[in-house]
């Protein structure tokens, strides 16, 4: 048996708890909490099967008494003595993709980011916002196998893209490839078609929160997105952290969300809508270019889920809506590349270098804490990412 | 033993063999094919387990050579003697949902239905085709949890929308409720992240068509689109026909797509695009309102498939893509009832009633065929569903 000590500062205390899915020298991949830098194994620890699996999604499904009835057993076994196999140095293991994604929708929720795009697509526009996006959370659906686990290579994607004065497309690697730091929310358990989630019972059906980046090719984005919306480029890659820290846990870090004014239609309105005092921060090549805070999102993650449901839509296990991206009101806190170098036109630091895309080679990292209990702070690893070269599709066998 | 006895004008001859999920007494699902009015059960017929699924996954994660093979096996077998056990009578059988939908994607390749609605919302503009629309297959991702078969009735959605003079945006039942009537095309086997589907490989991935109605919330749609695209106005429901006929099945159907001008870029060109020449029928409460020919459409399902893994995104089986309402040239060839009744200024004539678009207790029903060898034609069933009353989202409990 062994015990485990905490490091003073870890992001990993016990107030954390969060869930993962680990691997060690090849064996099957199976469910575990972290506490300091040790990785447990809960199918050992609590001799459950359902920690047995590949995947969060079985636990998920059992449902919220479930989550809080495991969270404090949890607490309470993670304090005391540990069976010898079920403990793993954090170093010593391999982290996979925590959940096997139903379906994926992205949000659209920052009003910043919103109000900044705004700007740099319709210059010429007094309200850079769209006419509806006080009135409803705005998003798209997205590809649910393109999600990866932090640390996965992310090849640069191959689309069309059309300059304004361009006399027609051309087809290459895209040019303007960037970030979106977000938070992405896992649904623990769904509806049925033709229910939905009031907004008063989201948190039964949150299961917890990851880091999320949505990699984003701009220029291919800018051509094809008219008037369905994106599709390629965005559907090559989203990185998600290893750690899905349970929404249970996130108790101390709500906030009310900024105003809301107009008031939301009935189904989106709360008394006091919560959001999340989640500080992001995002390393580009080891360099941090911003700090992007979840608090300052409009939407709350309650009403995202609440309008995704409200027109009957089914939702599952394992289904990931995302926030968009986190941009607050100062420029080093804005989420996206092209809002933080103004598309292109106000280069950053990058350790010396000016930058304003993605270059082959390069690592974004972004991590992310929580206020926990006295004074604690929470941590969800870090979603990461570097940039490999293109890859051209095969040339006509004819 | 039994032998099956194929009734003069079938669309279920010996040319066809689809691939359906049926149940009999509440059995579990399992895999069959059907000839004439007989469902015969797979498994039990050809004495291989991956037929003993209640999908079709398995069985498609096998492969193109093996979908061949067994093409060959059944075209065989089904002529000969079947054991009992396995010829179900087609009216006693319960048809499910015959694939696991992995990602679904809905496409916009009908020129006439993209150009129809441009007019309508877009009056002013000379052109009503946006610019990228000849240049890549526009599309977007839809909800893969909402795809129902045939038969499965629809929730009429509840969700905002907002008049062009109205203050601000109310919520209710959607009053402007649609069909698309469209083929869905379902990818057997996929693509690793970073790899691509040429155009001349397209038919090695393509397991089979479906019939498929994209029911379509306008008013919804309509206030949510911008920027970002459809969402509650397409993601309650979509309906698919119970039988996936065999891509390899559809070989004398191929037809050229009508001219493709400006010539596509090198990674969507291809000598000689192949269309299908399916002739779909849309009835409205049993009387025919529209014959959407397949023919007519400009973008083909190979080009369709390319352009969605251009970028690398990866693919899996049962990923769904559909082709996005199907429109040909003549008023009585529009696919969908916002075209066919122009945006509700030109109510049909259904059954002595003038209608615009679907009220409750409505029942629309799309079939389809397709030429075989041999002067025969190839059927999918049907894609059928009922309007259910809305049902409001539960008030709130505080």
């Amino acid at each position: 048996m062994t015990t485990v000590t905490v490091p003073a500062g870890s992001l990993f205390g016990p107030d954390n708890l969060p869930y993962g899915v680990f691997s060690v020298d090849g064996s099957p991949p199976r469910v575990a909490t972290r506490l300091g830098d040790t990785v447990i194994d809960l199918a050992v620890l609590l001799g459950d099967e359902v920690f047995a699996r590949p995947t969060l999604n079985a636990f998920m499904a059992e449902g919220y008494d479930r989550w809080v009835a495991v969270r404090a057993e949890l607490a309470e076994r993670v304090t005391g003595e540990i069976p010898d196999e079920a403990v793993h140095p954090a170093g010593d293991v391999t982290l996979h993709l925590p959940i096997e994604v139903a379906d994926y929708v992205d949000f659209y929720a920052s009003e910043h980011h919103a109000a900044n795009l705004g700007r740099l697509f319709r210059p010429d526009n007094p309200d850079p916002l769209m006419p509806n996006w006080k009135h409803l959370p705005v998003g798209y659906h997205g590809r649910a196998s393109s999600i990866v686990v932090s640390g996965t290579d992310i090849i640069r994607p191959c689309g069309q893209r059309k300059g304004k004065d361009d006399p027609a497309p051309v087809f290459g690697p895209s040019v303007r490839l960037d970030i979106e730091a977000e938070l992405g929310f896992v649904v623990g358990t769904g509806t049925a078609m033709g229910t939905s989630v009031p907004v008063e019972e989201a948190d039964r059906h949150i299961f917890g929160v990851v880091l999320f980046n949505d990699w984003s090719a701009r220029d291919i984005q800018a051509w094809e997105y008219v008037p369905l919306g994106p599709n390629l480029g965005k559907s090559f890659a989203s990185t998600i952290s290893p750690w899905v820290v349970p929404l249970l846990a996130l108790q101390p870090a709500r906030v009310p969300t900024p105003t809301q004014e107009p008031r939301p239609l009935p189904y989106l309105a709360m008394e006091q809508p919560w959001g999340l005092d989640v500080d992001l921060s995002v390393r580009w090549n080891g360099v941090e270019v911003s700090r992007p805070p979840y608090r300052e999102m409009y939407w709350s993650p309650a009403q995202m889920l609440a309008h995704l449901t409200v027109n009957g839509a089914p939702s599952r296990t394992g289904d990931v809506f995302a926030s968009g991206t986190i941009s607050g009101p100062a420029k080093d806190t804005r989420g996206a590349f092209i809002e933080l170098t103004w598309g292109g036109a106000e280069p950053v630091d990058v350790g010396g270098e000016q930058r304003t895309f993605l270059e082959d080679g390069d690592e974004v990292v972004i991590t992310g804490s929580a206020p926990g209990p006295g004074g604690a702070r929470l941590g969800f690893g870090e979603a990461a990412g570097r940039i490999r070269p293109a890859v051209l599709p095969a040339t006509r066998t004819g």
